[in-house]
């Protein structure tokens, strides 16, 4: 299991901890699955060259699901946590890459990121499976 | 395979039947992987704790995927299947969960749901697939 | 690995392929997992009955996302670029599909489909794992 920890909404690479992870397996050739068991957080593979995707990406996803308290019934956590739930719902929770040599399948521009949806500080919890031969 | 019953748009958890069914399995220690065999209905880890929390997801869900019948030109099965093909994308038709112990990695507070997005009752087909040692 | 040509944002059905390099494999029962090793294309699986469902799609998702370059700071690979990191991240990288048989389970009217989120012609590369007994 790897811990990420965030600091507010935003997308936090950790491919070296991935990368680093799979390395010390005994398995080269499989299937990697990342999970997040979490429900206000998820995981994506996007692009690591250039930061200014990342800042995008979370303007966008601010825009599409608003933080207005007026349009939920749940806000006793806050009003970052109900749009953290629906963020979560509209990415993706588990992740699988195939493994070839030890090393996920990876293209020179991709990296793994937890994507935090919450405005607080959290330690997240990715929980790691490879499977092969 | 479980069969999961829906009357009309919202999530339906089925947690128990999940655990049960793994709990039946030769496998402690391996990878559940879930999917459903449909384009108008998906899956989704969410919070189980406060059920306001889901039906402002299907408030959200409902405004963000417009029924307006002029928006498209598939309308042959109704005003609610477009936007459930839609919906479907959005969201996940697989799953992946680590299990230990015999049991799925799921949080205090975590459930799994069937998510339907058609207005008639429906038996949605869910596949479980598990691996491991 | 199966590489599938689109010419524009879309979708590309290439089940026929996954059915069939299925079928070469000496797996008959297990989890087929497809990855695609993109940030701005997607995997799905659609209705492959009405084409009208494919186009209603690709509106929804250009007028969920816009191509205005003044709402991105990252424009230098053109105005279709951010909205395709965005989409693909609205959608699926990586999708699980139990295998009975030496066949993905896929409905009478399930498709495979790629989506192509960028204008110009690729050459997308799509990763196939299967694992079972």
């Amino acid at each position: 299991m790897l811990e990420i920890t965030s600091e507010g909404p935003g997308l936090y690479e950790f491919t070296a901890q991935v990368t680093g992870w799979c390395a010390d397996q005994d398995i080269a050739d499989g299937l990697l699955t990342l999970y997040i068991a979490h429900t206000s957080a998820s995981l994506t593979i996007q692009e690591n060259a250039d930061p200014d995707v990342l800042h995008d990406i979370e303007v966008f996803f601010r825009q599409l699901v608003s933080r207005d308290p007026g349009l939920y019934r749940h806000g006793a956590e806050g009003p970052d946590d109900m749009p953290a739930h629906i963020r979560s719902l509209l990415t993706s929770t588990s992740l699988s890459i195939p493994v070839t040599g030890g090393r996920p399948v990876l293209g020179t521009w991709q990296g793994i990121y937890l994507y935090e949806h919450r405005d607080q500080p959290h330690r997240r919890c990715i929980h790691l499976h490879l499977s092969g031969e």
